[in-house]
């Protein structure tokens, strides 16, 4: 797809036809995302993927439980607005969307947060490039249990930066109206 | 440019053409950043601009004097690699570019630094796809002086996550040998 349509294209989507991604095509995706650039070009980045719906089930469980004890200890917590979901049994963080990638990486390292941004960024442009979808779940990284962390690789010392959902959706919505650029300064 | 072949255009390039870049192209790169996703949709970027060429050298100048002064504190900083380079005067931490952007935020925003890089991915792209180039400066973003921090639009409250330099490429280097993707685990 030519970038300015595919800038259209690629567009957060929760609600995805009930249809597998094949795991070649998700791998494909995630080489994609490594030709991301990193800081002094470390590409700390590594992925697990996750399309074993019971498993995705345990860790949306797993995630709620992690931010409604944040919201507990501290009710001013970002995440309080979301209480009222993270109640429901039924909501699933992750939509039920057939594929679950976590892009993590060594959490003491200061660039990780970007590095693993960056990489989602490309993953998600290239998963539309392919007609799949995407969505960044911001609630769906608080995984603690440790059999949980062995399950899908993660040691101590990695950081889930970048929950990623993957399938195809039901439709692309349009663009919403987005804030124009706030340009503090220009010095020229 | 499909997207396949501007993922493998976007090069990190440090080496530019003596030529401005247009300050319409700057905005409209900037334009096309902010359709990148962000956490709960907060659009929480703010760019600063700077063609100015005396400015960038005064910019460079104090994010050099605040890493000697981190590196100095504490010696196994990991921005000790960098300080034959920082130590020499004739080193531009933005390269000469002809154009810097930053792009910044609230700093006590829990999503900044992923939400300025997921726009700085975006930014970076959209510069390929009109035949510039760019590089994001980690170098460049320790500036603290209060004169220069007034002087391009930035409060007490934002930090600088991406610095970004941008022109037209002497050339493209080819996409270096990367490392295949990690991936820890496959679930399914």
């Amino acid at each position: 797809m030519e970038y300015p349509e595919l800038l259209t294209k690629r567009r957060s989507v929760r609600d995805y036809e009930d249809k597998e991604v094949p795991l070649d095509t998700v791998i494909q995706v995630i080489n994609e995302s490594c030709l991301a650039p990193s800081s002094s070009n470390g590409q700390p980045w590594r992925f697990v993927i996750v399309t074993d719906r019971a498993v995705i089930k345990r860790l949306s469980d797993e995630s709620k439980r992690n931010l409604l004890r944040e919201i507990e200890r501290d009710t001013r917590s970002t995440s309080s607005r979301y209480e009222a979901r993270l109640r429901d049994p039924d909501f699933n963080v992750y939509y039920n969307a057939p594929c679950l990638v976590f892009i993590a990486g060594p959490k003491d390292l200061r660039s990780i947060e970007t590095d693993c941004a960056l990489a989602a960024a490309y993953l998600m442009l290239s998963a539309s490039d392919r007609g799949l979808a995407t969505c960044w779940i911001g609630l769906g990284r608080f995984i603690e249990d440790e059999e949980l962390r062995d399950l899908i690789g993660l040691s101590e010392t990695d950081r889930i930066v970048a929950p990623v959902i993957i399938g195809y959706p039901k439709r692309i919505p349009a663009v919403p109206q987005r804030s124009g650029p706030e340009i503090l300064k220009i010095v020229s």
